[in-house]
């Protein structure tokens, strides 16, 4: 059944950062919809931020393009050099490998739902301007910027 | 500049169907979005159907996944064995190579809006169950069934 009874797909708030980052990712919760509808090539996860809540540290891939659309609520996007508030219908996209960090704060009373887009199998160095923290794809997994492992 | 400025990319209703199919495509619009924010690795397309528009011809990929999202309006999704109206947030997702041939119908009479995301990359034939058409990847080319070109 292509259509995707949303309900259905399990909401988390899990996170694979580690701390002290992943005490701030408790109130952004999301679900996998791409991978629960079968989708391969694509990653598509349907993202609700609660009043406060961050969508991620602020971060460029080197190997995914990302594309979110924000479907209920508003959200800020901060990246390098501005901050532009989203709204319903509004889109962003982030192209691969291009260094502007980038993330979702919103800082609204009431909750947005957005979804997030990637092409899941890119493969490369995620880079965070903001925190102590990079994400090594050689190895799999996050060290400090001096490059010791969590 | 990641927001992405809807009016400022073209909109078009062009189509590489062959006739007498290409007949049937002048009612549905669409802006390239994903490539024009410099997207890569995903197809990203705002789609507006007019009322009585069809999205593509009903069809299957063999190597790209798709999803859908709508954002404004109504449009029913016609697949082999059933047919489910799509609302605003109503999402839908077809994982590559899975033979159930798929579109939007836009039967009611305001237009609809919707992102048609696929991994652009993605290389295989595409199948028409309900149309003498065929996409022959290895020629680039639209075949009739019995694969001579058109």
């Amino acid at each position: 059944m292509p259509k995707i009874d949303l309900d259905s797909v399990a909401q988390t708030n899990r996170t694979t950062y580690p701390m002290p980052f992943a005490a701030e990712m408790g109130r952004r919760h999301y679900r996998r919809l791409g991978a629960a509808a079968g989708l391969t090539e694509i990653g598509v996860s349907q993202v609700v931020l609660e009043p406060g809540a961050v969508s991620s540290q602020r971060h460029w891939h080197e190997g995914l393009d990302e594309f979110v659309v924000v479907l209920e609520g508003e959200a800020m996007l901060v990246e390098d050099d501005r901050e532009t508030l989203l709204g319903p219908g509004d889109c962003a996209a982030f192209p691969k490998d291009v260094a502007n960090g980038h993330h979702l704060v919103n800082r609204s009373d009431r909750p947005c739902t957005f979804l997030a887009i990637d092409n899941r199998r890119g493969e490369g160095d995620c880079h965070y301007p903001d925190a102590d923290l990079h994400w090594d794809q050689a190895n799999q997994h996050y060290t400090h910027k001096d490059g010791t492992p969590y």
